[in-house]
């Protein structure tokens, strides 16, 4: 079963916002065995939306709309869609509830709150429990068109709610199953040419994809059929080979954040982390914080962007300092164990490099990144070269730091 | 002058990777007068690549298209490339060159890298600087398709370096001006209101558009015309209506983010900042820090997740902490003026709340923020309400305290 996203705004093509609807929306469509033959962004213009929905209700059964559904004038979907569908926006009674509901106490109702309650004639209008603008599903020739909200809050939970189950209950899918592997220690090429003749030995119905980042590469295996216990089977079997020929290199079987695994084993393991961190800035706690429940194993962190911090809060000696510069292995060893008696935990990290794009030397060029990993006594470091940019410099410095803590804790 | 933007790739269709490129060029297109139509996204199959290809050749002159050059065998834009415009791959010295410098040190060259030197044979090659994945430029009938890496690094580089520039004389190009506000206080319908009339009696080739974001609303006219300076008086004229209606709820005129806008206000006033952030978890610091020279202006954070860290680093008394809780406008005003005392710094924000999705209690439900900003003896408080969830609550947050910094700083 297939389906096409179309995301409306203009917005997305001059560039002022990355569509990032489309990317959740295939993930959980995918889990339903639904797949995404295309993602097709378009301006808020009527012969545009036409042809686009015209185009898409030719190749696939299933047309996911989002965006153009505002209060304001820039705002058409809702009008196009009548009129490719040959129907009119008429006022709806429990819409305006709604619309009433969300806007209470917030701000006051007006004309164009209003007008959010009129809603297509010919379609199956479904409610939008956290926001003003409602979810209209139409059907054609066995076909179905569903219009959400842009805003990703309201997309997601008029998904997740109600788009999802519907199109699941609707349709009959085939099966699609992904297994995911991440990989450290490889770049691309030479682990292509390790899986070479795995690879060109996979049955038709299963695919391998190589996603790189940052210092990381996914490995994607897609199984497709018609019998979910088949392609459970034929997944499992070349899952059972890539672990055989990758080994410790495999440091997940799930797409799962660094800072999710590096969770699970602290909470396993009963033991609390900080960081002490100076060219990361308070990234990797930002990391470990975007995890719901994380306040169990997270104290807390130290950004130590000057010296003065660093040796006051985190008791780096103004001798190694001097001695070795604030970028250095000396530094980062007294950061790390600054930060695990300041805070009082178990483990740290810390970083201390040159982001860029300034402040390099000779003997020490941007993108040089001293990084150490604590667990009590023990202490690993690490030294990142190769500059690739001030925000992958630290992102990349992150990842290090997290897989250095992951080893640390095996 | 239109361009339309394909990116390929398996992994954006099931959302594995978020199209980031796209918003990207959107934007450096614009710039220089090229306006983007439509953004498709594929998969890596030929005779899907040969499908959108073939539509977007026919509906824009230019057509930019990343992804599936990697060395591995998913990837198969090239020869697809090769099919579509009947021409062949062929051995460049000078492309294997660059591949063999680029990996120089790195890994040993294998046959798939070998192959990154195999190019199309009628187009013209352009060399990619940081990467191993080359880049063709196809012209027919006048019109032109790119072919550029997808890993996001490569494609800035070789957009920024050469095709943007080659675009550039290529074309006689439409003049388009865009002039982005960006506005507090308001909901976008009550905005929508005030500015109906205006934007009612706004010229032909001018168009407003809202973005709103986390309690911030971007207002963007966007000006078109064959006249730089006609569009750029027009433009003129309607921007000083607008700062008329809004007055000083318009807080900046760049569409620039907040961390840059606060940045830049501390060095002109020659002031240090710090954070001290709970529910945030470092975030405000990672957003100051992201900004290249901030070093200058920004010294350090204490993330005080528990409550001791607020307790010892940033002298939160026990007391306050009894009495009012974590989550309480007394700790966040102590949690400042500590930071300020303890980080060395002029002024400096402070965050306790209940992100989410844990954690609620009914007088302290999910969503509560307490927000502080501090300025030597000056210091304003606000309650952020309302849960969006776990990651829109800290966003928001930190978006609070970095406009409630700015104020104070003004």
């Amino acid at each position: 079963m297939f389906a096409e996203i179309i995301t409306i705004g203009d917005e997305l093509l001059i560039g002022q916002v990355v569509d990032t609807n489309s990317a959740w929306m295939g993930q959980e469509l995918n889990k339903i065995g639904i797949e995404v033959l295309r993602i097709v962004s378009i301006r808020d213009r009527e012969e545009e939306i036409m042809e686009a929905i015209d185009n898409a209700m030719e190749r696939v059964n299933i047309v996911l709309v989002t965006g153009g559904l505002g209060p304001t004038k820039d705002d058409i979907t809702k009008q196009t869609l009548c009129k490719y569908f040959h129907t009119e926006l008429v006022f709806n009674e429990e819409v305006f509830e709604n619309v009433k509901r969300v806007l209470a106490g917030k701000i006051p109702m007006n004309a164009l709150n209003k007008s959010q309650a009129m809603v297509p004639k010919d379609c199956m209008v479904i409610n939008n429990p956290v926001g003003s603008a409602s979810v209209s599903w139409f059907e054609r020739d066995g076909k179905v068109l569903v219009s959400m909200p842009g805003v990703p809050q309201e997309m997601i939970a008029v998904m997740t709610e109600s788009v999802l189950p519907k199109l699941h209950a609707r349709f009959q899918t085939d099966v699609i199953m992904h297994q995911t592997f991440l990989v450290q220690h490889y770049p691309e090429s030479v682990l292509a040419e390790k899986l070479e003749s795995w690879e060109n030995a996979l049955p038709e119905c299963i695919k391998l994809a190589y996603l790189p980042k940052f210092g990381i590469i996914r490995l994607r295996l897609t199984g497709r059929g018609q019998n979910r216990e088949e392609v459970k089977v034929l997944l499992e079997r070349e899952k059972l080979k890539l672990e055989e020929i990758l080994g410790e290199d495999i440091f997940s079987e799930e797409d799962t954040p660094l800072e999710v695994i590096v969770g699970e084993l602290l909470k396993k393991k009963k033991l609390t982390v900080s960081t002490a961190e100076s060219c990361t800035g308070g990234s990797i706690a930002t990391r470990l914080t975007s995890i719901a429940g994380s306040s169990e194993y997270f104290n807390g962190s130290v950004v130590a962007y000057s010296n003065e911090v660093k040796m006051e809060i985190l008791h780096v000696s103004s001798e190694t300092l001097e001695r070795h510069g604030a970028v250095s292995e000396e530094t980062v060893i007294e950061m790390v164990k600054g930060a695990m008696k300041t805070l009082k935990t178990d483990c740290a990290v810390a970083t201390s490099g040159i982001a860029g794009p300034g402040g390099g030397t000779p003997k020490k060029p941007v993108g040089t990144v001293w990084i150490a990993a604590g667990y009590k006594n023990e202490i690993h470091t690490y030294k990142q070269e190769t500059n690739r940019g001030r925000s992958m410099n630290i992102e990349r410095a992150g990842n290090n730091a997290l897989l250095m803590l992951r080893d640390l804790l095996k």
